[in-house]
């Protein structure tokens, strides 16, 4: 593995796609890869790009890679889809469009379909990132299909987040993308030729008004629930009425029309993140959550070692026979795992 | 508690709209009611309707629940609505068209908008779905938008699950809905007048088709990933490859049609449940994914009493600033709370 990562951190391709592949197979061998590289990332932007399926996204994140690359910047893909926790990894044959692409050693691009949980993709996804990072790709673009608030987190971790609409989906858009767009630096129109993209356009920005949007992330909020054991301590809280507009662009990824746009853009929100504290809060926000995901996902393991699969099956068992309610069963197996 | 429980338990509105209340802010009263009022349930029957924004699942489901109470049972409705994270319940201002519904002392409705996370959300339906069981309500509706994994996990806790589609996504459908069909028991297309019907429902006719699907349902595999600690015995997986074909059904429920054939349907998939093996399985899958989801959330709260607020927030700085490797500070905050 030492060796794999001397040579992932030179940029050697095939190290760099070995090394994620071990990472996505092995979580033992995942574990001693991460702690041995992760003094060499934090270097990366990494740009997180979400939207309903449909909305071209694939396209854009595509066309905005080359746009980078242009600007001769190496740039790293991951694109997670969850949209199919059953039938695996079938949609991702478009991925052959990512054709025009190769070629470039500049640019690396890893789909991921689903390995069943969310949870093992974000956990998957944070250290492809992490090996994209140390192996000096200056960018690195997370890609989700960005439909419910998990694949929203996977997106949010990022320190700039785009989020992609379509022209078209009238009134409805008000009850559909109220959560999305709060994880929006950069709101993007694609198919801004279509019917309905003036429409759309005019909702967007009522919906960025009437949050009273400039720009603030709520990333306190973030941290949502049941997940955040670490919270941010109070004196690390800024105020984030700060100085970033959510803009808004227009793009026909197909053509790509409007991408000059959205990369200036995407520079310009990482000038902004280091010229003040928001890089090191992202910085502090990615690394609490992806804490609490490996706490728990830990928690879970010991559980599974200390408990026999009988002793489990049979609570299990009592709970659905209603002779123990979960709570009670749940104390039962705290117990036993003191023991 | 105790009596606000013997009162819900005959049915009286006011105590089981105050048990729904502390069931949804006070984590320890709704420990100790759950507890108490347990064993009165396990004989509603759990149906989970989800679909995408904009497809007239809400009118469906006050329509389907106004023909379930016309054939006498009494119906509890859960709404969740994780869609805006952030905002709140704003949107469920629309909750005025149940207005129709009131008055009827056989029908109860709970919206909830979400309260952070969707782990606390699972936990909170959970909740209340026993305590309309416990109070005698023979079905439970359980009504989530359905856009990513875990409003699909919420809606999948059902007994019978039914998918809401809308005509007019074209061929998209095929990327959208893969993951989201295969959680399906019935398959309702609403909004059956407007154009693009036709196709839509041969797109989906032939995504059954395509994935072999005759009413399959892999209990198996929605236990995924991380979250399980718990698998399903070799002994007690059963061979799927019974006898439910998941059936399609045309709606217009603003209009009220269709409405009785999808009632019928629901009530065919209960008898089909209770004939065999079926209720009993998905009341263990059931039961398994609440103790893990109880689980996690005990062992979080443990770990922020056991460990300190300065303590993690210094490992989580440390890690953000790459002194310390991820991995490594969850072995750290694991030996600290084992001393």
């Amino acid at each position: 593995v030492k060796d794999l990562i001397e040579q992932a951190k030179r940029g050697r391709r095939r190290a760099i796609a070995r090394l994620i592949t071990l990472v996505e197979n092995d979580e033992k061998a995942a574990q001693i890869a991460i702690t041995e590289l992760y003094r060499n990332t934090g270097k990366a932007h990494i740009i997180g790009i979400t939207g309903p399926p449909g909305s071209g996204k694939s396209t854009l994140v595509n066309e905005i890679a080359k746009e980078i690359r242009r600007r001769k910047r190496k740039v790293g893909i991951v694109a997670v889809d969850p949209s199919s926790p059953f039938s695996g990894g079938a949609l991702l044959g478009d991925r052959v469009r990512m054709r025009d692409l190769a070629g470039d050693d500049g640019i690396f691009i890893r789909s991921m379909a689903s390995r069943g949980s969310l949870g093992g993709l974000a956990r998957t996804t944070n250290d492809i990132v992490k090996i994209f990072d140390a192996a000096g790709f200056e960018s690195v673009l997370i890609e989700t299909v960005g439909a419910g608030q998990a694949e929203v987190d996977i997106a949010s971790t990022a320190h700039t987040t785009l989020v992609v609409e379509t022209p078209g989906m009238g009134d409805e858009i008000q009850t559909i993308k109220a959560g999305i767009l709060e994880v929006a630096d950069i709101l993007v129109l694609n198919k801004a030729d279509r019917p309905g993209a003036e429409k759309t356009l005019r909702a967007l920005r009522a919906m960025l008004h009437m949050d009273g949007r400039s720009g603030r992330r709520f990333t306190e909020m973030r941290h949502h629930g049941d997940l955040m054991a670490v919270e941010i301590p109070e004196g690390e809280q800024t105020d984030r009425s700060d100085d970033w507009e959510v803009p808004i662009f227009e793009t026909i990824a197909i053509e790509g029309k409007g991408i000059k746009a959205v990369a200036d853009c995407i520079e310009d929100h990482e000038a902004y993140l280091r010229s003040g504290d928001e890089w090191k809060e992202r910085e502090l926000a990615r690394s609490r959550q992806e804490i609490d995901q490996l706490l728990q996902a830990r928690f879970m393991e010991q559980l599974a070692t200390e408990i026999s699969r009988s002793v489990r099956n049979k609570v299990v068992l009592a709970v659905a026979e209603r002779r123990l309610d979960p709570y009670s069963a749940v104390d039962e197996l705290f117990k036993r795992a003191d023991n």
